[in-house]
């Protein structure tokens, strides 16, 4: 599982994050397609990231259809469309690995903490889903604008969560393809720290005006991949 | 306010996390006073650190006597013992700084995040004391045994959250005067990324065998203080 070639379908891929994170992938390897509701606008965002790639090697589907090809799927979609997305998906979503990216701001106060009753909404989406796909929390905390150069190194780190643990695996090697090094931050539940993060990290570009804070963790002992 | 001598009573500092800080304030030349409710205990815990530090700097007092005194009360005592220890304050807390760096850690699962019903303990501190009291977040993530060595280099940052502007500069000079970086981190509803990172950094240390996990905000672009 760890070594071969991944089918990764990114919903939400015709956004920036969706779109950066889909050109590494593909660059690093892996077959990538961008899922959207309207399979015209996937081949379109498709076709843009292949032109800046210089290759053919993204392709663009219905969501439906790009999930039930896929080993791995990615949900990089704002907060309010995450919960119907995913539920619409439900059946085809069934025995994989779905990586969410959702960061449950509320605008217009988007650099503050306001988080759902849940506390967390990957928990949230792990339990309307069942325990039949297997929910993995990352990649939150990385800025978008980077992640669309795919040749920018990325100082930041990706906490993965999750409540199993070949899963979480499975996330942790996608942010190293991505450029990033993924830690494994544990049970589901943890994800609340990703999800929080980012109105935190949007308050210190705000306040200290810089573009894109980050995170590292330290303490381990080793170069972090970049 | 920024540049003058701090009187800083240490509420907890008979414990790892507040005498590391005792230590490292009363070095950098503030006036600090350990607060116990057993005024003997807290002596006796001041002369352990003031033999430490080779020098008589540090106090101990009854902690309503310390807190009296104090321009800034630091609370760092663990998580069952934040609020009666607070309420049985509150009198002579009005007016002042309150820095809390109380972790709502539930054991046994404390590699896990269980927010409380507040989601952060802080706010819950802030909303028991009143407006009186300018409760500011802070040190949830920096390790005690490294804090305890007050010529330990310390690579971790101290996010600080509150609702007042001024009590969070004052605790982010603080961090600096502890070798840490401070970075402002905005109103206290964001004080719960710190709250339960604590949970996620307890297991990377456990998942990559490591002593001392920590974080880093990148993008700051200047060296972080150490």
């Amino acid at each position: 599982m760890m070594t071969k070639t991944l089918s990764v379908c990114v919903v939400g891929g015709t956004g920036a994050e969706g779109s950066g994170l889909a050109m590494r992938w593909a660059r690093a390897g892996h077959r990538v397609t961008i899922g959207s509701r309207d399979p015209a606008k996937a081949e379109a965002a498709a076709a843009e990231l292949n032109q800046k790639l210089g290759k053919p090697l993204i392709c663009g589907a219905a969501s439906s259809d790009a999930v039930t090809g896929a080993d791995v799927v990615v949900l990089t979609v704002p907060y309010a469309a995450q919960m119907p997305t995913a539920e619409g998906l439900k059946d085809v979503l069934d025995g994989k690995i779905l990586i969410d990216v959702t960061v449950p701001l509320v605008p217009p106060k988007v650099s503050r903490v306001q988080l759902p009753p849940t506390d967390s909404c990957v928990v949230a989406l792990q339990a309307a889903l069942g325990e039949g796909v297997k929910v993995v929390s990352a990649f939150q905390n990385v800025s978008a604008h980077k992640l669309k150069d795919p040749d920018k190194v990325i100082d930041c780190d990706v906490l993965v969560a999750g409540d199993d643990k070949e899963a979480r695996a499975v996330a942790i090697r996608l942010a190293g393809d991505a450029g990033l090094r993924g830690i494994d931050a544990g049970p589901l539940a943890n994800s609340v720290v990703a999800e929080a993060l980012t109105s935190v990290l949007i308050f210190i570009n705000r306040t200290y005006k810089i573009p894109d804070a980050g995170i590292r963790i330290t303490g381990l002992g080793e170069t972090p991949a970049a």
